[in-house]
C-alpha cells in the first residue's frame, strides 16, 4: 500500500492517529490506539527479550528523559545537535536545508558548512518549495532539542532527551557498582526521545516525540570476547562503502567470517549478525528487503568508528528506510562525561587494569518499526485485508466468539477469562456473522480465533471442544478447550537468542 | 524503615537513584535501575490486567505526552494549574506557600486567595525556613506546566502533559468510532506526566517527571449499569467528611450497599470497591493500612462531584499518603474540549439519545506505589532483608543457581533458557555461597530460587530434579525440572477481576 492508504487504514482501525486530532492535530505527534499501543509494547518486549537476552550481564533500566544542561553540554548536543535551516523570506516557511537541496544534492548536507550550503543554493538558483520565491535566507544552525525552564528560579535549564543513550551513559557508574564489576556490561533503555524537527514527515519516521530502544555495551576493546562460533556461518546483506562508491544500491551477501577477515572486529560482526537475525527472524522482514548500509567517514558522526544502518525496503515509503543501526562509538561518551561531571568514569575490572570503557551502541526505532511491520505484513489478499504479524507481536493473539451470542456468550466469556488468567490475551466479539468477525481479526493481526458453538458444550465438560481457526492458512480445527493454553501459549513468547 | 534508610537500600541495590547522579543529581528526577524498571513494569501490567480487565469495553491507548497550547487552555491548566509560591527576598529561595504555612495551617492552602495567604504569613510573623529572614514575598501563582517552543517559528507553544487524562479526553471521538459506539467506554493510559514542582521532595512522591496509570470511563449518568452484586458484600475502610469534621483520622468499615444507601451512586461505589480490592488483593497492602479519604466540597477541584483518595499508611513517610483516587468529574472534560476544539463531542449511542458523556476517573501513581511496595513489603527479618513482593510483581521471579559453578553451570544456564522460553523470567547467579545468593534474591524480592546440584543430573534426564526454595517459608523441596513451568507459571500472572 502507499503511505496515505496505509495510514488511513491504521487510523480507521484505531492503530494510530494524529495527536490532538479534534484540534486539527499537532505536527509530528501521534497517538497509539488500542491495537497500536499493544503492538508497540509487543515490539518492545521482543526487542528486550532478544537483545537484553544476549548476555546475563545486559540489563534494562529506565532513566528520566529530562537532562540537566551540564549533561547535554558535555555530550556535545548543546553545540552540535543542529540541523541547517533555511527560511523563505517571502512566505516565512522554514525548511531543512536538506529539503531545499534535495534534487541537486540527494546525498544530503551532512558535513557541509552553512556557507557551502548557501553557495549551492545560489549557484543552482534554488527557490522556496512552498511559494516559489528565490528569497531564501542563509542557513542557520537550528538546535533540535526542546529546552525547559527547570525549577522555579527561571535560571536553570534542562532539555528533553534527544536520545535515550545519554541515560545509559549517566548510569554507567551506578550500574558498575550494582552489577558484577566486569566488562562487557550492557545497559539498555526503551524510552522516549524528543526532537523539535524542522519538518516532521512520513508519519512515524520523523516525529517530535518518539520511542527508541537502545543497548549500550561498555567493553574493553582489548578483551571483548564473544562466542563468535554462533555467528560465523551467517551471511549478511551488506552494502559497503566501496560498492556504494561504484554506484551499486543493492547489497551483497557476505559471510560473517569474511567481514571479520576484511578488518571489522569480531565483537562488531557478532552483534551485527544478531541485529540482522532480529529483523529477519523475530520481526520477520523478508531477508531480501533488508540491507546493512555502511556509512562512510564523511557520513558518520566523528565519534563513530564503525556504523552500519539497518535498512528495510518499505513499499509505502518507496525505498529503503533506516530502522536501526550499530555504532561503535569508542570511548567518546564516557570520556566526555568524565570531563563534564568531574568524575573519572574509568574502571578497574577484577584482575584487569584501569581503563575507560568503549561503547558499542545498538539502536532501534520502535515507532518506525511499528510502521515497518504494517507496511510489510499488512496486505490485501483478494477480498481480505490480513495483517500477518508473528503471533508474539499480535496486539490481540486470540479472538473468542460465541457462534450465537444468546446461547454461548457465558461460555465464551468464561473461556476468555480462563485464557487471560494463563497469560493468553484475548478479545471477545459477538457482533455480526462469524465471517465478519474473522475479517475484523484478520485486519487486526490476530493469528487465532476460537468459536464456541452448539457442539462445544454438548460434548460434556471434560470433552468440551471449540473451533480453532488459523489466520494464515484459514484452516479450521476442532480442539479440546482444556488443551488451548498448552497449544497457544508457546507461540506467544518472543524468540530469544541461543545463549548456552 | 525510615525514608533515608529505605532510599539508601534501594539505591545500593540498583532499584532507583537520583537522575544524573554523577552531575550531582537533578531535583525531582529519578532513574530506575534493573530491579526498579522491572518492578515498575510489573505494577503497570498488574494495573492494566485489573482495571482494563473490568470490561470488554475498556481499552489501553498510548497518546503523545506533548499538548498544544489550545488543549491546555481548554482544559483550564493554562489558567489554573498553579501552586502559590512564596520567595524569600533575602536568600532568594522559592517555597510552596503550603510549606511556609505548614505549622499554622496543616490542612493546606487549597482554595485560599493569595491575599488570604499573605495575611496568614503576616499575622503569624512567619519566617523563611531556609535563612530565617522575615522578608517573604507576597504569594504568586506559579504554573507547574513545562512549556516548550514547538516547531521552528518561535511562535507556537506546547506543554508537557501535566496528567495523562487529557490524552484520553482528546482521543474520545476517535475511540468512539473505533469501538462499539456504546457507553460506558473506558480509555486507559499508562504514561508520563510532568510538573515543574516548586519543591520536589519525598523521593518518588513529588517528582518532576512521573508515571501515572489512569482510566477514564465515559458514561451516560442515566444508564451506567454495573454488576453491583459483585461488589455489594465488600466492606470499605472509609473516612467520610462528617467523621473527619468530628476530628477522627481513622477510617470505619462500611458496606458497599450502605454507601449506596447513603447517596453515593452504584457505579461509583462499584469502582471504588474494585480500586480497594486492587490495593488489598493485588498489591497486597494490609487492609488495616488503607483508608478511603473523602474530599470535601472545599478540598475537591470544582469539577469533581465525588472524590475519594486511596491512602496507605507508610512507615517511611510517617503517615497516610495518597496513592490513587476515584474522581467523578461530570461532563466537565468533554464540555471544555467541545468548546475549545469547536467539535461537538456529544454522542448518540445505538438506541439512545444524544448526550455529552460524563467521566469517572480512576487515577493511580505508579512511582508512588513502587515506593509504597518497598515501604510495605521490604523489611528486616532477623539477619535477612526480605522483599515480600507477590510473585507476579517480583522484578525477577526465579533465581537459578548451580551449586558448584564449574560442574553445573551449563545445566543451570540451559534451565534458565528453557524457563525464559516459557515466559518465566530468571536470573542466573553463580557467585558466592548458596546462602549469599539466597540473601541477594531475598532482598531483590525473588520468590523462588532453583539450585542445580550433583543429584540433579545423576537421576537421569527423564527424572532430573532441582531444589526449589521458597522466599517466605524458606522451605526447600526437590522438584522435577520438567514440572517447573507448570508449577511456577500460574503464580506469575497478575490477578484479574471476576467478570463473567
Amino acid at each position: 500500500m502507499k503511505s496515505d492508504e496505509l495510514f488511513a487504514l491504521l487510523r480507521r482501525r484505531g492503530v494510530l492517529w494524529p495527536s490532538a486530532e479534534i484540534y486539527g492535530g499537532a505536527q509530528g505527534l501521534y497517538d497509539y490506539g488500542p491495537l497500536g499501543a499493544a503492538l508497540k509494547r509487543r515490539v518492545e518486549e521482543a526487542w528486550a527479550a532478544w537483545f537484553v537476552g544476549l548476555s546475563h550481564d545486559y540489563y534494562l533500566i529506565q532513566p528520566a528523559e529530562i537532562l540537566p544542561e551540564a549533561v547535554v553540554r558535555a555530550s556535545g548536543h548543546l553545540e552540535n545537535f543542529t540541523d541547517p535551516e533555511i527560511t523563505c523570506e517571502n512566505c516565512h516557511t522554514a525548511f531543512r536545508a536538506e529539503t531545499i537541496l534535495e534534487k541537486v544534492r540527494p546525498e544530503g548536507v551532512d558535513g557541509l558548512l552553512p556557507t557551502q550550503i548557501a553557495e549551492i543554493v545560489n549557484s543552482h538558483h534554488l527557490k522556496c518549495p512552498n511559494c516559489g520565491s528565490p528569497a531564501l535566507s542563509v542557513p542557520r544552525a537550528f538546535n533540535l532539542m526542546f529546552a525547559l525552564d527547570f525549577g522555579v528560579s527561571g535560571k536553570e535549564r534542562a532539555y528533553l532527551a534527544p536520545e535515550t543513550a545519554q541515560g545509559s551513559y549517566l548510569s554507567f557508574a551506578r550500574m558498575w557498582d550494582v552489577g558484577r564489576r566486569a566488562l562487557p556490561l550492557g545497559v539498555a533503555v526503551i524510552g522516549k526521545a524528543y526532537r523539535n524537527e524542522i519538518a516532521p514527515r512520513q508519519v512515524l519516521f520523523r516525529m517530535r516525540s518518539f520511542t527508541q530502544a537502545e543497548l549500550q555495551i561498555f567493553f574493553d576493546p582489548a578483551h571483548f570476547l564473544v562466542p563468535f562460533e554462533r555467528a560465523r556461518d551467517e551471511k549478511l546483506p551488506v552494502l559497503r562503502v566501496p560498492r556504494r562508491e561504484a554506484g551499486q544500491e543493492s547489497p551483497e551477501w557476505v559471510g560473517a567470517a569474511e567481514l571479520v577477515a576484511s578488518g571489522l572486529p569480531e565483537f562488531y560482526v557478532y552483534h551485527l549478525v544478531h541485529v540482522f537475525r532480529f529483523f529477519r527472524d523475530v520481526l520477520r522482514y523478508p531477508a531480501e528487503r533488508i540491507r546493512l548500509f555502511e556509512k562512510s567517514d564523511q557520513e558518520r558522526a566523528f565519534y563513530n568508528r564503525i556504523q552500519f544502518d539497518v535498512e528495510v525496503h518499505l513499499e509505502s515509503l518507496n525505498g529503503f528506510k533506516e530502522l536501526g543501526a550499530v555504532h561503535y562509538r569508542g570511548d567518546y561518551d564516557l570520556g566526555r562525561h568524565s570531563e563534564g561531571s568531574g568524575r573519572d568514569l574509568s574502571v578497574t575490572p577484577t584482575g584487569g587494569s584501569k581503563l575507560l570503557p568503549h561503547v558499542l551502541e545498538l539502536t532501534f526505532g520502535v515507532d518506525r518499526n511499528v510502521w515497518g511491520l504494517a507496511d510489510t505484513h499488512l496486505a490485501k489478499d483478494g477480498e481480505r485485508t490480513v495483517w500477518r504479524l508473528p503471533p508474539y507481536l499480535a496486539p490481540v493473539p486470540v479472538g473468542v466468539f460465541p457462534l450465537i451470542a444468546k446461547e454461548q456468550a457465558p461460555y465464551a466469556l468464561a473461556l476468555a477469562d480462563t485464557l487471560a488468567a494463563a497469560g493468553v490475551r484475548t478479545q471477545y466479539d459477538d457482533a455480526g456473522t462469524i465471517g465478519k468477525r474473522y475479517a475484523r481479526m484478520d485486519e487486526a493481526g490476530t493469528p487465532y480465533c476460537l468459536t464456541v458453538d452448539g457442539p462445544t458444550v454438548a460434548d460434556g465438560p471434560e470433552h468440551d471442544t471449540v473451533t480453532l481457526r488459523d489466520r494464515d492458512s484459514k484452516a479450521q480445527e476442532r480442539v479440546r478447550a482444556a488443551d488451548l493454553v498448552a497449544r497457544l501459549r508457546p507461540a506467544l513468547e518472543p524468540p530469544r537468542p541461543a545463549r548456552s
